[in-house]
Parts: structure tokens; C-alpha cells; sequence
């Protein structure tokens, strides 16, 4: 058992265009470099609370238990499921989408009966969609994804939480992907729990998620008669350990993560919450005009299009791997394949944080120009860049 | 929802001298800040393997499936217990420490029927025991903490896979506090599943798991009925996400994280896994015999003393808090409260990873005798200093 010691990383720079991570901004880059110090270092426990109280304003919520939970998205969805999901309940899981369908496969293992509400992948559920679900299926719990990372499509919120808390059950909500790109507002929608992931519009690498619990869901984890499944992300243990006043040991946070993600957050409020999503709207635009101007068309219907996940069809006799290939290699751009039925059929382009800016957008179309035209795909050259423009004068 | 903008985080330089996070080197800091790039990257691949690489050097296995699972280390220690059990399984586990009491916990939320087999805190068992345990309680799971990080004590791993294997069970074994500091040899004791966390003796901040799994645990991962119950966690996805051929999309990694450990995996073989064993163990002689000399006991039994963490009973008429808040606030260095029934009643003093060396040893002896002398403990001035010095002439 050797082996060779393989030379030092030397990552090259990449323009992070994919479904996440996004572009990490050197000051958090720096962040992550600081001095590592004990995890229950009064220094570090400072530094937990103010990551709490700004995730508190990205997320527009008050909830004291707003932390970041010690692993990936996919972490934060398994804490939200399994903390507020006993054996034998009742979940209604809105499927329209790859992370959809993760919600409904991690609440079966937690025991749960799941109805799957199903809708083609890139659409989004009605009011009335949701209504009936819930009370045909009488559930105690109700999932939700806000913005579906596999498709671009961005569900309505407005109203949901009325129908579920009417029926009793609490509102769990997928918020990885907007979380820092568009509006999120847990109050105001009165969403009860909510997971998202750091490498999004956060624009911190992956390793953390912010996740918060609002009352009703706090309720109902203190009424469960049964252990939560899952010791890690046992928020009744968890929260204890991000307390404000007298912290409980219980793992050990990513300190240096923990570090990135309090310089991340203190970008988002420097920059202010609407200014940041009047960006990402208008670079959303930007790429939008100059790829309609190429003849390529977007996979979402307007009305319900995230602006940070362009996800858009892959032109007729354009060879999928070839175009992402040749944009990584040549010019270190990277973009997102389709994933799941998608595979294939679609781009994810992602304009996420610090990605979202209008160098990046002409950068990407006119490398996008070379690969096509290297793949005699007809197009006007040059109408993409001025397309986008348009928008930016 | 608004807050003020706190300053940017400062981190003081501190001596990390508790039971983890150890002190993290340059190389690493500056691994964690190169540019983050896709989880599907190339170059991310490459890192990935070269980590894999490594870490079976480390664990001393050819095990395939040897990976840095996305979270710290009960997140690992959850990973082995929830995809080795299903519902009704039996598993024994050595309790004597608050690390096995977690095994514990963390294999009933798994539905495991769980046989505790009991020592004080600071033993550690015999084969008789074990044995007798398997014997008795026929388990098809067993798991043993090698290195208890709540007390120091050191558990020999010598001959209890013969039991477990003759019982047709597997064996889990916790290596959180003794990978990279003393040998960890997974292969020649015969273990099937095994965790350690990035923060202790590989000296990289927390946030992975090491993690390895051998023929026998993969052949029951492979036989379960039943789904595991975390989707985060289940290896059955996991293993293909690290696949070094074909890579399937699983979670997206802790990039930076890994660009962490790459380094500080690079740096201990670079020291030489014998080399590194033997400065731990020098420190170790040092610490002991300026701790000695100062009329500090330890908690442990010499044979069973684990050289990286040191436990030493609080003497009496010393106040605990009182002294660690000192030794912080004055000299930087941070030691460890006694965990669990050992609270308020011992120290743990790490030298793990890169804070072994001489330099701390005197450093902290020089610090602990201006506390102790504050408290006004009868010792010796300077013959703390002098015994250390004595084993590094």
C-alpha cells in the first residue's frame, strides 16, 4: 500500500456556468483560508452567529433556528425531511423534476407514505393542483421545490401555505437554487421549513446548507414519539450546538467553511438583497435576447423561468457533449448537461452570483457562436452578442 | 428582516491543542482557496482519484471504495452503521467512551437491536470479552472505536476481526482520532468498514469523512433488502459518484474541501506514514514526562494511551474553566474539556498532525505552569520544561 504522490492541485480558473457551484468570489476564497480555531472557540461561535442572523435576512424570515446545516443541499433536504417525517405520515411531494423526486425517495426511507404530485419536467403546479392533493391525501407534511435545479422552472409560492396549513400539515420547500437570486420569503409565504445549498447564488463552495425551521415545523419536532432517524441531522441535538446562548456540543462544524459562507453572505447584504435581484434578472434577459437571437429556444414556459437556470433545448443535429466539451477545454466555460429525461435534450446555463454579470454573458455567447459554428449549425453571426447588448445599453 | 453587516471574520492564530480540530498548515489553507471548479470537472476527477489514492495509503487497504464522504465524522460513522444495518439486525457495540455511546445511538435510529458492551471510560476490552459478546448476542454487525477521542484510551484491533468474521458478522471501526497519527492497518486487522474525520491527525480543517469499505461490508451492502435509510449516506450511489471510471451524478462534492485534504494528504506522505507515527509518539514522551513532573496523572493506563490525544486528570483544587480560558485568551492555545462523565474532570491535550512537535510541547508546558501557578498548584517551577527537554536531547 503506496503510492505515488500525485503533484500540488493546481485548479485551473473556470467561468462557472452550470447548475452550481457558481463562481467563488476571491474574498471568500481568502475567507476559507483563514487560521482554522476550535469549534467551540468563543471566536468561532461568534462567527456562527452571525451567520445566522444573515441568513435570517436572505431568507426574510425571523426563525431562530436559521443555521447552516454541516453537509450539501442534498444534506439540508434530508434534515428537512427526516426531522419532521415519523414512521406511517402522510407527504404529498410536488415531482416535477429530478430534485422533486429526490424529496419523495428521501422521505420513503424516513417512513413516510409519499403521493407524488407529478407534472412534466420545466412545469409548475396550481393552487388548485395542490389543493386537491392535499385534500384527497390528508397529509401531515407537504414538499415543495421553489426552483427546480434539473429543469429552470420556478414555482409560484404564493398561496401554498394557506392550503397546506389549512389541512393541518407543514410546508417544506426546496429553495437551493434562488436562494440569493430571487426573492425567497419564508415569512411573508409562510413556508415552515426550507433548505438550500451554499455554491448556488450564495456564491460559497459546496459544502454547507442554510436551512431554516419556522414554528409550526419546531411544533411538530417537539411532538414526534420517535427518534429522528438520522443522528447528524438531528435539529432537535443540532440546534442546541447553534444556540445562541449556552451552545451543547455536538459534531464538529466545517470551521473553515463556516468561514467562506459568513463572507459570502456578507457580499449578498453589502450588495442588498433587490439590487442582487435586479442583476440576475437583467443578465437573465441579456443571455436570454442573445440566445433567441441564435434560434435556440428555452425549455420553461416565460412566465415561469428561473433567471439564475437558463435551461434551453439543444438545437436539432448539435452534438450535446461535443459543444460543452469544446467550451470547457477551449474557453473554461462550463455549462450543465440535461439531467435525468432531460439528459441530452437540454443546456442548464447557469447565471448564479457572482457568475451573473454581463462579461460573463457576452464571454458565453460568442465562445457559444465558435462551438456552433464549428458544428455548421445556421445562425447569424454575431446576432447573439448584439441581441445582448440591446439589452445592456 | 435586516441586520447589520458584521466586519469581516479575523481569525486569530491559535495552537489547537484539544482533541480536533488540530492545527491546519499553510499548504492546506492554500489548497482551500485555489478556484473552485465543477464537481464534474475533469480536474475535479483527477483530484478525486489522486484523494482515494492517498487515503488507501493512509488506511493501509486496497479497497476500492475508500472515499472522503461529504460531511464530518459521525456523518462517516452514520455512513458505515446505516448502510451495514437493516431494520432488526443485532449489532454489538464497545462503549467506553462517548464515540462508542454515539455508535450506539446512531445503530438503534437504524433499527439495529443494539447489545452495548461496556467499559469504564479510558479501558478498553479484551478478546475475551468481545468473544464472549459475540458469542452471546450473535450480532451481524460488531462495531469498536480504536481511538476514543472522549478519553484517550487506545483499543488494540489485533485479533477481534477473526471473532467477528468467525460469527459471520463485520466489523466497523472508528479511526476519527488515530488516522495519520498512529497505524491504522485496515487490511492486515481485517476491518470491513471504517471512519476517520480530516480535522485530527491528517491536519485539514473539518468537513470530510475518510471513509473505507472492504469486500465483506460491500457484499452486505449489496445483499440488503431494504433501501438504506439516508440518501445522503447511501454508498450504494455514493460509490458510483466516486467511480473512477464512469462517474454518476450523486451530490455535488465539497470542491474546496477536497482541494483541502488533496494537500494534507500530499503532506503526510510526503512525511512518511512511519516517520509521522514516530514524531507523534516523541511529542507524546515529552508531554508525558513535563506533565509528570508537574505531578499531572493521567487518565489512562500507560499501554493504552493514544500518543496524539492525552487525557490527564484536573488536579484537585484546580479550577477547569478558569484555566482553559487562560490558556485561550493569554497564550492562544486551546486544550479540550473532559467530555460526557469525564466533564470537569479531565483535559485532553491533542498533538495531532502538524501541532506535534516540540515546539508546543514546550510552549504549552511553559503556558500550563503560568495557569497552574495562578491557581497556585504546588509544583516545581521549570520541571515541567526540563523533564520534555530531557527527551528531546
Amino acid at each position: 500500500m503506496s503510492a505515488p504522490i500525485p503533484p500540488v492541485a493546481n485548479a485551473p480558473r473556470r467561468i462557472l456556468m452550470g447548475p452550481g457551484p457558481s463562481d467563488t468570489h476571491t474574498r471568500v476564497l481568502a475567507a476559507l483560508a483563514q487560521p482554522t480555531v476550535g469549534h467551540l472557540d468563543p471566536y468561532f461561535l461568534k462567527i456562527m452567529n452571525e451567520v445566522q442572523a444573515m441568513l435570517r435576512v436572505v431568507f426574510q424570515t425571523t426563525n431562530p433556528l436559521t443555521i447552516a446545516v454541516s453537509g450539501t443541499g442534498s444534506a439540508g433536504m434530508e434534515a428537512c425531511v427526516v426531522n419532521l417525517v415519523s414512521p406511517g405520515d402522510r407527504m404529498v411531494v410536488g415531482v416535477n423534476g429530478v430534485f422533486g423526486g429526490r424529496m419523495k425517495d428521501v422521505a420513503e426511507r424516513a417512513g413516510a407514505v409519499v403521493h407524488a404530485m407529478e407534472r412534466p419536467f420545466g412545469e409548475v403546479f396550481t393552487l388548485e393542483e395542490i389543493e386537491k392533493a392535499v385534500k384527497t391525501h390528508k397529509p401531515q407534511v407537504v414538499g415543495i421545490v421553489h426552483a427546480e435545479t434539473s429543469t429552470g422552472a420556478c414555482q409560484p409560492m404564493e398561496g401554498i401555505a394557506k392550503i397546506v396549513h389549512d389541512a393541518g400539515a407543514v410546508l417544506i420547500m426546496d429553495c437551493v437554487t434562488s436562494l440569493g437570486g430571487r426573492p425567497v420569503r419564508i415569512d411573508d409565504w409562510g413556508v415552515d421549513a426550507a433548505y438550500s445549498g451554499t455554491q448556488k447564488c450564495l456564491s460559497c463552495p459546496p459544502g454547507l446548507s442554510p436551512l431554516t425551521f419556522g414554528p409550526r415545523a419546531l411544533e411538530r419536532l417537539d411532538a414526534r414519539k420517535t427518534k429522528v432517524q438520522s443522528w447528524y441531522l438531528d435539529l432537535s441535538m443540532v440546534r442546541n450546538y447553534w444556540a445562541e446562548s449556552s451552545r451543547v456540543y455536538h459534531h464538529t462544524a466545517p470551521i473553515n467553511m463556516n468561514y467562506g459562507l459568513h463572507e459570502a453572505l456578507r457580499i449578498v447584504l453589502e450588495e442588498g438583497l433587490d439590487v442582487r435581484f435586479a442583476r440576475h434578472l437583467k443578465n437573465h434577459y441579456a443571455l436570454r435576447a442573445g440566445l433567441t437571437a441564435l434560434g435556440i429556444q428555452f425549455a420553461v414556459a416565460e412566465e415561469n423561468r428561473l433567471p439564475m437556470l437558463n435551461a434551453v433545448f439543444i438545437p436539432q443535429g448539435v452534438d450535446d457533449a461535443a459543444v460543452r466539451s469544446r467550451l470547457l477545454n477551449e474557453f473554461g466555460i462550463e455549462i450543465g448537461a440535461g439531467l435525468g429525461p432531460m439528459k441530452g435534450k437540454t443546456w442548464r446555463i447557469g447565471l448564479m452570483g457572482e457568475t451573473s454579470c454581463p462579461r460573463n454573458v457576452l464571454n458565453f455567447l460568442a465562445a457559444l457562436e465558435n462551438c456552433l459554428s464549428a458544428q455548421k449549425f445556421p445562425m447569424q453571426a454575431g446576432a447573439g452578442i448584439a441581441a445582448a447588448n440591446d439589452v445592456y445599453q
